[in-house]
Formats: structure tokens, sequence, C-alpha cells
């Protein structure tokens, strides 16, 4: 099972933009974690990572159709980036929606997420194990035994 | 470690009601699955169900002094139920927010949680896995070993 | 055919409260009054009343698989009652709203109506009659020849 | 007692019409079955249908003098013919709005009346039976052992 | 210098709608004092009534070639009759927008008029002299001596 | 009879503010137009201009006692002046609000009244012949032959 | 093939009013022009005009059993037209809707159409070739070849 | 004279719950301090608290027939309880609404009140003391002598 | 303990302007009243009136430096005065607002206070008692024995 | 006559997304299908797709310079594009802009464009030949015989 | 060339209130120091500060005839000066807004300008030197030598 | 000192795109002069410009290390650029917003910025001088003596 997972706008800063809000833990540590955990699960990671819309979009579209799944934080796209969302529908891939914060719980423009009404679900505020949970999610979909 | 498992109104009907939302399982049975699960992970469900806010608000203030956090699955309260809201804060606990279908694609007034910004987290979507994924995530803060 | 003949919040106060909008007679004689209408139409009615969400909820849960319609109104949890309205739902009988009064021409708040879209449909302003015209229509849906 | 039978706009076109939402019976049908109800209570019915607002403006202002009652489905005028509102408070008679499918439960448009303010209560989502059990509320206000 | 005289739905029953509101005068007696009072300024009406939008519009287009102005009440198509406002600016005369009552302080959807931004002026409230007040206007733009 | 001829922030700059909207006519110029006009009609006019809003209701409190009736352009106060408002009820006199331009034809902000719910009526768009038009009304309830 | 080419409120006026927005072209000549278009494209046009919204649903109804199509430009009452829009669904055929100025780019209120939820598409901007346009589109749903 | 003193969800957590905006003091001795306090001012105070609306509901329409006034801190409740609110204007008893925190200083949703509109006055802000300055007014009523 | 009274504009009519609404006391006579009451409890009241926002800012930057504490009874300048907000919080003082009617029982505009939130709490509805109760609280931060 | 025919993101997956909504044909079939109807008309089509809002803002600066016109498909730009639609402007060529579906009768975000106040005009619902009609429009305002 | 410096309300406490908000320096300090930069590029200030709406238009309408530009802080007049904004606009001379603080990073009420659309441009958040900013840009409009 | 210096889509078109709004100095002239400006001061600027936002970010990232403040005129990425402000966030360094219009006198949308809230202050419509204004200020907070 291939499972693509994409990090939207300035997640590169990860470790280093308001510790408070998005915890300790770089990207790299991050991705490390998580293809270490989905190893365990069976499962293989695609990681990538941009600031720029389009070419989330063309990583998409060259991509999923190798792919068995979507674990996306959009970033700040989350709230206007429309595109992606249409993307996202066109893999024809199970998305799963993640966020280091809980984005219900800060500004206001942030409780409204785009991509939301296109994905399976979201999952928010777990911090880097809010990704975690998502991996889980999609491989238990091939898998009964896991959780 | 001690976790109370909330499920607010209807939730008792798992298994009966729209079955295409929210699955075949019951709530026995997803209870069932979750102890099961908690107990491998080293960790103690208390679940509880009730119909009536002042009835969940009541098992709230008796039960939190004893236990390390909250999962709960509102129900229809979600939209609200600010008395719980109160209640959830003045637990001082850890609470993570589950939804069995992702609420951000159904009727507008689901997209509100008067919940989930007093909430560490929200996971919707994942089905009954929601719940497990919540499980999953109070317990690794204790356990770091747990993804 | 039995039919649930449900009053919420306040409606055991008929006949004392605010005369001019909900009228002189009091719960017990507009259900003596509509029972006597629904026997004499074959049908059987099951009051209840409480001020409680909670409570109707239960009440519904228990009593709607012996049923074969709904008769209810939810009093002001017309226009937050969420909890209610998954309830009526996941009983799958027929659900007609009543109110005694004509909620479309009172303060703005009760033109909201948020068990409506889950009903057949709603009557209001026509007093105790409301109850009457919808106890009579889903009688009709048995015998054709009751208007 | 004489009632005054208004449809607006494209109910005319009733049996032929979205059947899934309005029925199969003809306007000519309805009004049959109506007429023939009222008949058994001691009412006489005067029925109009118009598309053009203008039109069922001018009726009112000529028939009500001798009518004793008004009940009405104002079809898609229910939402902005304010001018159609003005005229049924001008007539002083009771007024009882009646809807065949029930708007609340439609597109978001259909659940703003704007004669139901003037209206003393309103019916909707019982199919031809809406009608029916306005003509028989108006008739119980003459005679009181109708219900 | 001819002037429309133009008045909307409802208005016919000027004498008899609700008086507390709209005065003791019938619409005869109002177009019969406004035609004197024309007179003595040295102008001509003609006055029009319709309950029927595109009535007024056929006879805006018809008239509006031979005349110098209108003065028009459009009644409650003041709110929603957008092709009465583009008939308006389609006869390119000036056009004087008159209530009887102060529409200001009635309800809500009574306040905003969709004629008025097409307008030179709109005067409220005067009862019918509101109407008086607009002749003597548009009488004024061509007698300097007349206030 | 006397009037009180009230004129708010910045009208004290006319025929110089923005001609081609507000007209060449000083406000002396319009005043003395005004109280040749009333002098004809046997009124008295005793006009005031501030542009302080505290300034207003000070001369409103002191001059209402012995007037008969208020013409005011409360200018911009006319948006945000509840104040006034307030002041203008107290009074106890008959209110006319006018206004030189069409406010319902120009920038948002402007069409909103908080006066005009507690004046008898509203006059706009015809340059300073709206103050004649309120002038003459006021007379005219006192001298019937005035129009 | 026959399409019905509906002209709402005040299009009888084309090439009179606003030409600048509206264009040069009388009614009649582009009912000439299109129909000699839809004659080199073998089909059939039927034109209508009303400035009544009841004139054309009564032509709707009347006509419509023998068409294959609608191009319809509802003028004003795109915007408020409810009972139009009921009526062409009512009709069972593909509707077009054509403006020839680009409402998007005009009045806030010219934005929203009522229509626009039940028609195939919208043409808006382009002239009277608005019409051109969505007269070709209707025949090329039964000729493969026409573009 | 005697006062109903009724508490809605979460006040019994007072001394414990979010002490920097609620307060060190416990409910108990809250009730303590102002049933001494209204020992002093010769009236007589019947404690009530609650976390379910309908219960509050119960104790009302059981106990309202034998007290003078009512004096309530809904908790949440003051956000949504209509049920409340109908139940509070069905005893027909004044009622004072208290706050212990300012709510027009905290979250959007806690400045909007339901019951505001059906009682008498409303203190907020004052710590435990808005209860005792509202037992002082309506001792008040009675007793000239008391501020 | 030295205290600011403060009345925003037109509470200088008081015991003339709406009794119904605002009592029959004059300002002179609910001064003399607090002041004794004040006196009574070791306190000091500075009253001050103004119908101009301006003036009572340039009062607040005198008086403020020697007072303990500010009672104010914005008038109307509650709705809009942004001005004299930022003049209260410059003060440092603790201000409580008061309202002699019930503020959230009128008109819409009049529910939104913009001095509320910087204020310790809102007292309204009580009739002048509502400065009473403003004046005790205020005195009771410094005099323990003081409810 | 050289037109730019630009398509935004997602618009080279045509022919494999949602097919029901957006047809089975690919971009390049489109592309080949236009530029051989523009060959006809004597007109040249340079097609442009991107994903990335930025690289269609680098093309328009580059290519606009020796185009006559623009037939855009903004995909999902349309509805937050705001830098696309001032680099639209600052081109100075006239711009058609096309949906393949009808962008009026789907999700509510993607009925308001915030291209088409500075387009010509907009179509939509047409499949690709919205693209077409774009085209064919362009071309016909420099030939007279091209409808 | 002659600059008028106008600060509205409150700006007089400048050194006093909220100093993390609005810095240190006292109004003297920041006239002077504007003054001396002034006066190094050859311009002359006039200064003026007032708590009252109405005495600033008074000053502008006196002083705006021999000046050749505006530099305004409105302070919380910003938000609701309509009057002041006319004013402005009646002066014809360039105006420019500035702010000590970053309005648009506070409140919710602050980041609406009234003044904003009739100034040349706004600069806020730069602290005292917001005013110097806007000092030398008014002079560089006459000195090119200047930026 | 090191202060970048950004510019947002379309803002290498300046000198080319709507003159009477931008001005006619390119963005080559406009660097130029504030480098020399910057050089006088003893500032370096380092320019960058792109139509891409994931552009901007990567230079953000990338630069951001060795500078020491960030004025950035985002084009119309102000109204849209959440991933943009989020950068800005994460370089930790001051930011001045900067337009060349008056943003706040344009069309609706151009008034709302979503990074205003995230910097220091915001210079607009000054001309290409609101950047001078802005590097001004930038390097006022190291050398005391430039305002």
């Amino acid at each position: 099972m291939k499972i693509l997972l994409i990090h939207g706008p300035n997640l590169n800063a990860l470790g280093k933009r308001s510790r408070e809000i998005y915890g300790n833990k770089s990207l790299e540590e991050i991705n490390g974690l998580l293809q270490q955990h989905a190893g365990e699960l069976g499962a293989n990671l695609t990681p990538f990572q941009s600031n720029s819309e389009g070419d989330i979009i063309d990583f998409l579209q060259k991509e999923s159709g190798s792919a068995n799944g979507i674990v996306i934080n959009p970033g700040a796209l989350t709230h206007y980036g429309y595109s992606l969302r249409d993307a996202l529908v066109d893999t024809g891939l199970p998305v799963v929606e993640v966020h280091i914060s809980n984005i219900h719980a800060r500004e206001g423009f942030r409780r409204e997420s785009v991509v939301a009404p296109v994905a399976i679900g979201q999952i928010c505020g777990l911090g880097w194990r809010s990704y975690a949970a998502a991996v889980r999610f999609l491989v238990s979909s091939e898998k009964q035994d896991v959780y």
C-alpha cells in the first residue's frame, strides 16, 4: 500500500516556527517517524512538501495513479485552496486532512476548511500524531486487524 | 490511565440508525472493541451514554476527578451544548472530540462545533475508528512508544 | 394504528400560560379531545409530555418500535433541539410537527424550526386543532376515506 | 359559509409537475375532492388559480366582500409576493396558508414565507390534504363539532 | 406639462384598507384633489392604477413618450419590482417615488426600496400629501416661482 | 405656528461643498427662501445649524417647548446619531426628516437612517425644495387648504 | 427541432433602452437574425415577449409540450422570478439562460440569478450573440457536427 | 416575600471552576451570604441548582405559584435556553437575570442572552454581588426604604 | 472614596421623557437620592451630565485622577461612543455601566453596547436603582461589610 | 487574429476527472477541436495550461502584447484568483470567461467569480462547447459574418 | 506649505494612556518633533486636538481655506465619524489618515475606517512616526527631492 | 542593516498597468530610487518580485535569516494569501505592508488585508513613496535621528 504524504506551505519550517503551536520536531523527523510507523504496518509513504499550490497539484497528478491514499496537511491553503481541493477530488483516492494544531480553536479564518468537504475525514490538534492516526486509518481499510 | 468515554444523545442507537452514515456496529460492540484496544495499550475506559445534556454534565462533575482524559462524541449537542462545553472546561482534563461521520461534509449546522474550541483536537469521518484514534492519542501522551 | 403524541417543554402549563396565544384548554383537555377524535377514526394515541429534551428522546427510543407515526409539538425545542431532531429521524416513522400558535408571525427566533426539515409536514396556528389535523393526516395514510 | 380557495403560479400544472414532490392528482381532482369534503361540512368553495400575482389580487378585491375565509397556496409567490401579502391583509378575512410539499425541507429560499406573518396559520407537507385540513379548520370556527 | 401618476398594487383599495396607516380618502378622492392642485399649477395628471407589475410596465412604455415626469407609489412592488425599476429607467423621465406611510418606520422589509436608486427623490409618510409634494416638485422644475 | 428648522453637521457649507450633489444655494439663501415661503403660509421658522450633535440636542431641549413641529436635515448624523434620535422623540413634536440629495442612490451607508423610524416622514432628493415640502406639510396639518 | 425563445420584461424596448448597455438592435431585428441562424442549423424558433411574469408562465405551459428546448432572457425577473423558475422546471426541457450584458459586472442585485440553478447553463455579456450561442448549443445536442 | 434563587448548569462547581473568572466562593457560601442578606431585608430565598434545563423548568412550574420574584443565573443556558425563557414568562413573576462575570466582555456567543428580553433587568460582572444586587432590587419593590 | 457619576445625552430630561420607560424622577432627584445613599455608605459622588460626547471625555480626563471609580449611564452613546469607550479605558478606573431601562428588551440597536467590554459589569432595567446598585458595588470593594 | 486560450488548474486532467460533470474529452482533444474550429474561422489559438496561478500570470505578461483576445477557464482560481484577475485587466485585451459545467448550479462557493467582473462575458454549462462559443464570439468582433 | 495636523478624541492623553500601545511621548512632544521635522522640509504645521467631533469640523471649515494638506489621526472617530468624513471631503484638500497603532491588528471594530475611502492614503502602526511619514509625503508632492 | 523589499504578483508590470492608479514609474525605477534613498540612510535593500505565492515564500525562508526587516507589497495576495501571511510570521522579522494605491477607497474586496494583522503597520495610497516611508521607518528603529 502506497500513501502520498503531502505537506503544504511553510510546513518545511516545522521545528522552527511557533513551537508552542506546532511542536519541536522538524519535518524530516516527522517524516522519519511516520515512515517507520508505516513500515511496521506494511505501508509505504511518499512524502512531498512545497510552498506552491501549483507544485502540489502537479505532484498529485503525477503520483496519484500509483497510490492508494492521501494524507495531507494543506497548511494555510486549507482556507482558500480551491484548486488543491479540485485536484484532490480528481485523484479518486481517499483523502484524510490533518492539522498539527486544533484549527477550530484558533483565529476565525482557520476554522473554515475548503478541503474538508471532499475529504473522508479531518484530524487536528494531535500534534504530529495527527499524521500517524491518518496513516493508520488508511491502512486499516486494507488490513482489518489494524485499528 | 483512566479515560472517560462519553457518548451524547442518540448514540445508544448506533447500529440501528442511518447505517450508511454511522455504520453497522452497536454502541456495545464499539465500546467492547475500544476497551480491548485500550487494554492492550494499558489504559482503562469508563463508557457513559445519555440522551440528556444535564446527565452528562453530572457524570463529568462526579468522575473527572479520578480520570486522566476524555474522549467525547457529543452527538448533536456538538452544535448547541454550551453547558456541556463549560463542564468540559471545568474538568481541567484533556478532551478529544470525535465524530463517526465527517461533520464538515454534511448539513451546514453540523459544521459548527461549540465544543471544538475547548478540546485538544477533533477527529471525524473515520467511522468508529475516530474513537480509536482518540484513545491512542491520549495514551501516547503518557507512553512515548505509542503512535 | 398507534400514534405517539408528544408535547415538549412548558406545554403541561397549557390553559394557564399566555392564554391569548395558547388558548384556554389544559393539556389534559386537549389530550382527551384528541383521543376521542382518534378513537372515532380508529386510531390510538399515546400522549407524553416532558420539560426535558433527554426524556423525550428516551421515550422515542423506547416507544417508536411499536408505533406507526408521531405527532409532536416540540415547544421551544423547535428552535435548538438538534438531538431531538436526530432522534425523530432514527425512529424511521412519519413525523408531523405541530404548533398551537403561528410561529411564523411571532419573534424572529421562532420562525426557524430545526425539526421541520426531518418532518413530513408542519401545521401551525390552528390552536389545539393543529394537533387534530395532524392526527387525521396520519390516519388518512391508512384509511383512504379520511380526509 | 363561503371560502375562497386560491392557487398561485404553476399549481394548474399539478399532476404533471414533479410528481415525487407534488403528487399525482390534477388541480381539478383536488378541487373536486375539496368541494365534496366542504359540502359535507356545509361549506362552499370558490376555487381560483392564476399564474399572475396581479390577477390574484384582483380576484381577492372582488370576491372577499362576500366570503368568510381564505385558503391559499401562494406557490412561489410565497417567497416574494409582498403585494399579495398586502392584499390578503386588506380582505380582513382569516387566511390559512397551505403548501403541498414541506417547504421547510427544500431549498433555502423556500423556507421563508412572506405571507405567513399575516396568516392565522400555515399547513405544509400533507400533500393535497394540506388544503383539506385548512378547509376543516375554517369551518370549525363556525361549527364547534368539527375538529 | 404632463405627469404620469402611477399607483401600484392594492392602492385602489385606499379608503378601505388599514385606515390607521393609509388614511380615509379613496383613490378617486386623492386623484381628484391632485388633479385640482395640478390644474392650479398649470399641470396635467394622467392617473393609472394596476395590481399587476406587467400592466404598469406596459403603461409606462406606451405613455412615457408624451409625458414630462412620473410620480409613482409602487405599493409593495417597492421592495422587489426590479422589472418596474428597469422600465422607469427606460422612460428617461424624472421620477419621484412616494409613499403614503413612513416605510422607514414599519416592518424591516419595507425599508428597502429597489426603485429609490433610479428616482430623483423619495417622499414618504405625509399621507396623500406625499403625492402633492411630488407633483409640486416636478412642476417647480419648469416654473421657478413654485416651491 | 412655530417650526424648528435644524441643519446638522457641514450644512453650513452649502453652496461651497460638492455642488453637483448639494446645489449652489448657501444655507443663508435657503433659510431666507424658506422663511419667506413659511411667512406666506402664516408660519414662523427658527433656523439652527451646528456641527456638534450635543449642541443640536441642547437646542432641541431648550426650544421644543414653544414649537409646533420640527424640520430636520441631520446631515451625516442621519446614519449614527442615536442620541439625536432620542432627543427628537423626547420633544414629543412631529418631525419631518429631509435630505437635499437622494440618500437612497448614494453610498451604502447613507441608505440607513436611524432618525427615520421616529419621524412622521422623510423627503429626499428634491434639493432645497425638500425643506419647502416639509414646511408645507407641517403647516397643512393646521391649515386644511394648504396642500 | 423547436426552440422557445423567451424575452422577459422591458426587452421589447431593445434598441431604445440604454444602448451603451444593450446595443442598438431592436427585438425584432434580433429575433430575425436568430431565426435565420436557426434555420441554417435546421431549427425553428418560437419567440415570445411579455412584461408580465404570469403571461410568460402561461406561454410556457401552453407551448412547452411541443418544444425541444428553451432559450430565455428573463430580464429583471432573473433576480426574483421564483414562479418563472418553477415553471421552467415544470417544462422538463433543457433551458439556457442568456443575458445581453454581463450581469456579473453590474449592480450587486444583478449578480444573483434565481433561474440559473435550474438551467443547463448561462451565457451573458456577448450582446445579442448570447442568444445565438444558446441556440447553437441546443442544436448541437441533436446534431453532433454542430459546435 | 419569597424569592426563587436559581442557578443553571455548572454553577454547583463554583469555587472550583476557573477562579480568575468566577471567584473563590462555593455555591453554598454564596447561597449562605445571600440568605443572610435577604434575611436582614426581611425576605426569604429558595435556592435551586441543576445541570438540566428540564429540571429547572419543573422547579419553576412547581414553586412559582407561592413566590414573589425570581433571581436567576442561567449559566450557559443564557445563550440557547429558549424553553427556560418560556418557562420564566409562564411564571408571571418579575425576573432578574444575573451573571457573575461580565458576559459582554467574553467570547462572542456569551454576549447574546435569550433570557434578557423577558427579564426586568440584567446584572453582570459584579461577582457574587450580582446576586445580592438583584435580591435587593426585588425587595425594594415592596420596601420603599431599601435602595 | 470618590465616585464619578456620569449621565450621557438626554438624561437631563429624565422625569419628562417617556416616563413609561424611564420613570418619573428627575435627574436632580436621582442625583439627590444617590448622594444620600452614597453618604450613608461613606462615599462621595461627583455627578456630571452632558449631551456631548466630547464634553464627557473632557470631564473624564480632568476628574479621573482624583477619583476611585466611575458609574456611567452613557445614554445612546452606549451604541456608538467608541471615543467615550477609549476615554474610560484611559482613566484606569473601575467602571460600572448602568441603564435605567432593560436595553436587552428594546429595539435591536440598543442591545449592543460598545462600552460594556471595557467595564467591570453592566446593570440595567432596575430603574434609578440601577445606579444605586452600581454605587454599592464600587463601595463594597473597599468595605467588606457592604453587599 | 490571435487568441490566448488559457486553462487553469486541473484542467489538464479533463477526460479523466468527474466525467459526469466535465465530459469525456481530454484537454488535447478539446484544444484540437478548438484549433480546427478557429482555423475555419480564420483565427489562431495559443493554448496554455498550468496548475500554478503565478505561471499563468507570467504567460499573460509575455504573450498578451501580440494577441487580440483571451478565452480563459480559470478553473478553481475563479473563486479566489485576485492576482490572476489583476493580470487579466493589465493585458487590456477582451476576456471571455468560460466554464465547462454550470457553476451556478453547483456548490455555493462556485457561484462567486472574482474574474467575471473584469471579463466581457461568462459562458458556462455548455461542456467543451463553452470554449467554442467564446472563440466564435471573439472572432465575430472582427468578422461580421460569424455569429 | 501649510499642513493641518489634527488629533481626534483622547489623543491629548498620549504619553499617559496605554503606553504599550500608544508609546511614551506626549502629544506636545510629538507635535514638537513634527514641527521641527516639517521646518527642516520647509513646511508649516498647524496642530489641533479636540475630544469633540463638532469642534474638529468647525476647525476644518475655518482653517482649510489657507492650508495645503491635512494629516489627521481621527482617534476612535475613525470608526463612526461620518460627519467628520464629510467635512474632510468638503475641504477639497489632500488628506492622509494616520494611526499610531496598527488598527488592523486590534479589535474588529477598529479595522473599519469610515475616513479611509476619502483619504489619499492611510499609514498606521509606525508609532509617532506614522505622522512623520504623512508629513513627508505631503511635502514631497511639492518638493520633488523629498522622498 | 538589510531590508527585504518584496513585490507580489503583477507589480513587475508597474509603469504599464493602469497608470491612473499605479503611476508611471517602472518597478526598476522604483527599486532604484529606493536603493538610493536607503543607501543615504545607510541601509541595504534586497528586492524580489514574483507572480507566484510559493516563490515568495521560498525567498522569505531562504533570505530572512540574514535580514533585519521586510517591506512588502503583496499585490492581490493581500486579500487571500494566508500562506504568505504564515511565512511572514515565521521569519520573526518586523514587516511593513505597503500599497501604492489607497486600497480602502477601491473595490470592497481590496479593503480586507489578511496580511495586516501580522504586520507592524500598513502604508497605502502614497504612490511609490509608500515604499520610501516604510524603508525610513525600519531604518529609524536603528537610527534615532531618522524620522
